[in-house]
């Protein structure tokens, strides 16, 4: 398909963390940007292929910002939405959602994951970076909506060997343009070293990025100290996990030492703020990680532990919990927020063609309506998003080239219907 | 009007707190509820008019619930929204909004209070507790969108006599049943002792509660306690300003006896936890509140400092915030969140005609789409609403038995269009 957005404004990331926002024209010729600008220059007669353009989509104004980026979730987690909040972390975990998740099948994954990337269309989202049981039938689900994807490992003691993993690992990343497969494992501390140093071996093989749940809780790190004498930033290093990068999800609970790893290896700190305060582990040092010029992704983390799927909530509390830990109302400026929000989180999930609007790069966009109250007056378009900006503001979301979502509809081949009593059906089922 | 819901699932409040939610009808005469059940059992020939009934609305089996009260803000700031943000407290004030505010006009802020009207419809509130200056255009602002609002006295040594405040009160509780007036100061830090003093003699003369910002930053409180040798709560209560209630807005940095006088006096907390958070003023003890037993509501705080006016954000972050500070995911259950944001809030604005779906009562209500992905499945609907809950799901909103907003559209007799070019001409118009 290719589509010509008209009477844009256009939003384009500078490499220093900055936006410029430009009135104009952008197309999109299958699945890249294929021209930016005011139209009148744009005679392109040097293709090869004639080029069908469908009607035009007359933005009316509106802003076209490329899709965000949600770099750590468990998709298939909607089925235990709001089925046990308010409750201590332990019992949480151990009584409600451990026993729920031995029930689910590969079927039941498949179809949770479609309301999930419902959800992430609703909100602007138009990538993930999904750790969760069925690695294989996940990347399904998520190709056959049309949604880009990227698969890591939660193998821990309980699930999966190194041998699945690096299966996992070639099935998904040949499974075609829409996704990929970056290694991983859960965490320390359900993990045992053998594993790790496991996936740290596919790494060098592989040259992967790894990633893991890191410093969520200030237990975890405690007890991984009484275990390894080192927190789980330098024992992951000292195993020499992130010859190829990767990083942390959450990384609340940091030592001064480990923003030095971080900083040696390029590891990313994909924060998760609605999770960190719901399940009530801390507020994340992004004021710090920002001083120290360590690259920042976010994630929504599962809807067990949000309960949404909201990028607009997650955008807020980044900065807005920043502010309030430091003391600083200053502190973590909006721009920054956005440019985690988009290009930090496909840098971490390594789609370097999806990080920004500009031409050659996938066309992962959102339109986003200015025409509602809370975008107005328009002093400031960037913080507007992130100080105001809401799901109801998505106007429209593109994957790939293909429009997913438009004016409040799916077009990802399922009915929604269907997938709201599916998802009752699943979680009604269980004992 | 009178107006039939059918189909619909109904929020019923409960004196202890919790929620029931039936299936049936809601029916709506002139400004009142007039009848719930399931339909057979309504004859109503008892009736002296004759009723004549609108189409009936289908609901769909989508959820009706009470209007949410914002118990406080100040709604003409809408033109600063993203005007001056990620900026220290003091030049944010001094250097931005305070140059910017001297430079309204009566005619700007009745403009400006539109916009903020349509925000807040957009986020299922029905009334608002607003303190800004030239309240009486602010009342008929509201008034002229059918919009109910409770205004109170941001008296302070630069703005407004304690004649000038009685003046106010007695026009805006003159109004209509729209709009209603309750005493109240800016707060400690700007009001001298004669002014307290004299909103006191006003409140023993109207049997009035009176409300002001309290405790919202720690200087504020160490400030007070250095003129004074008391807190804000305590030197309040020692003026006697108490007699017939009120409480304080943000209420973030309490001493032990505050919690004290707070009982004594039945005083509500109103917390505005995104502006505590963007002004990096702190997290509210709400988890005492709740254990003191004293009464809560919730607000947005003005759109500079917040910058939504998006209470789902607001309810999301009263019990996620609380459980970070306790370190308890178990405190601050969402039935309370609930609870607050609607009958708290009526309480507190003194609207106890709005504070629940129930026979009588006024039709303040918010039609709440289930139909959408972040609202399923449905294990726990009052979860879902304050955990997962947005603004995109907000489908209708009445208020008085008038719909204001429906499927995105407005109904308040002004133009959208026109209501943004004012907001963005006031702004630019000021130097």
């Amino acid at each position: 398909m290719n589509v010509q957005f008209k009477n844009a404004k256009i939003l384009k990331t500078r490499d220093d963390h900055g936006f410029e926002i430009v009135d104009g024209e952008l197309w999109v010729k299958g699945n890249e940007i294929f021209y930016i600008g005011d139209g009148k220059d744009a005679e392109h007669t040097d293709c090869q292929d004639p080029i069908v353009w469908e009607n035009p989509i007359d933005c009316e104004g509106n802003l076209l910002i490329p899709g965000f980026k949600n770099a750590h979730t468990h998709t298939p987690m909607t089925f235990l939405r709001s089925y046990a909040d308010d409750m201590p972390l332990q019992d949480w975990l151990t009584k409600q959602v451990f026993p729920k998740e031995a029930q689910l099948t590969k079927e039941d994954v498949y179809w949770l994951d479609i309301l999930g990337v419902m959800e992430y269309l609703t909100s602007g989202i138009t990538s993930n970076f999904d750790m969760y049981l069925f690695p294989v039938e996940n990347a399904k689900a998520f190709r056959d909506c049309g949604f880009r994807s990227v698969q890591t490992s939660g193998i821990n003691n309980f699930s999966y060997s190194v041998k699945e993993v690096e299966e996992h690992y070639l099935a998904i990343n040949e499974m075609g343009e829409l996704n990929s497969f970056i290694l991983g494992f859960h965490a320390e501390y359900t993990t045992s070293k053998e594993i790790m140093q496991g996936i740290g071996e596919l790494a060098h093989k592989y040259k992967s990025p790894v990633f893991l749940h890191n410093a969520e809780t200030k237990r975890e790190v405690a007890e991984c100290k009484e275990r390894w004498g080192m927190t789980p930033t330098a024992l992951t290093d000292a195993l020499d996990l992130y010859r190829f990068g990767g990083g942390g999800y959450h990384m609340v609970h940091m030592e001064e030492a480990d923003f030095e790893i971080m900083k040696k290896r390029n590891l990313f700190a994909v924060t998760n703020p609605c999770s960190n305060l719901k399940l009530a582990s801390g507020i994340a040092p992004i004021k710090r990680y920002l001083d120290e010029n360590i690259p920042l992704a976010i994630g929504t983390d599962g809807p067990a532990s949000n309960n949404a799927l909201d990028f607009f909530r997650e955008m807020y509390l980044m900065t807005a919990l920043a502010k309030v830990r430091e003391e600083d109302a200053s502190c973590v400026p909006a721009e920054e927020v956005l440019y985690a929000a988009t290009a930090g989180g496909a840098h971490a999930m390594n789609l370097t063609d999806c990080d920004r609007l500009a031409v050659g790069k996938k066309a992962d966009l959102v339109m986003i309506d200015l025409n509602q109250p809370n975008m107005q007056p328009e002093n400031n378009l960037v913080k507007n998003l992130v100080y105001s900006g809401s799901k109801s503001n998505v106007k429209l979301t593109m994957v790939n080239g293909q429009i997913l979502y438009k004016d409040h509809q799916f077009r990802i081949g399922f009915d929604p219907k269907e997938i709201y009593d599916r998802a009752n059906a699943i979680i009604s089922r269980m004992n």
